[in-house]
């Protein structure tokens, strides 16, 4: 069956969360929004490209800071309201120079964390 | 520094994203939702506790389905708005049967299904 951006379930605001993973090691890197727009810039160019919410444009990700996400699969789930983005990932994802945005972990009632900046 | 649930960052409908990951082999099963308290509860219980939007009630995953998420470790990102739960899953995460909810995949243009439904 053709694939069709329409046919994903989007929010009142016209969006959809889309999950990063590293194809190398299945790690959760991110996690951002997409409009369909974006959903069909990211199969067209096979660079990750998320809507920005605060600054209220297309956000090519990587295209400042040259850490790009290079898509190797793009995949629905089934109730159509999530993609999960199966990337190559040139340095860090996260804004902070760590390698996923999830470098924090509650562990007996304490945040901890687990990974520290990636150094260039 | 001890975790506060009320210092998470929630849509105006008090909702935080959150993803399931498989402590085995890093899969990616499943996002959901989870208010305040659910997230309380998925610490305080050790079993993955979403919000249903759809039943507007907690959604203790796999009550009914006898496929529970054990939570292991439960991470939060660096904007605070959005959650990763790696689990052990029993059985399927997915509603469908299959293994995970990102079971669709869009290549070369089409929907190809990557997984079947798991057998009892």
């Amino acid at each position: 069956m053709a694939f069709d951006p329409a046919t994903l379930t989007y929010t009142s605001d016209g969006l959809i969360p889309c999950i990063a993973q590293d194809v190398e090691d299945g790690a959760v890197l991110m996690m951002a929004w997409m409009n369909a727009e974006a959903v069909t810039k990211t199969l067209e160019t096979g660079r990750v490209t998320y809507w920005s919410r605060s600054r209220r444009a297309f956000w090519v990700k990587g295209e400042s800071s040259g850490h790009v996400q290079e898509l190797v699969d793009l995949r629905v789930d089934c109730d159509r309201d999530c993609l999960l983005a199966v990337v190559r990932q040139t340095g860090p994802a996260c804004h902070t120079n760590r390698r996923s945005c999830f470098y924090t972990s509650v562990t007996h009632g304490d945040e901890v964390e687990l990974m520290r900046p990636m150094v260039d």
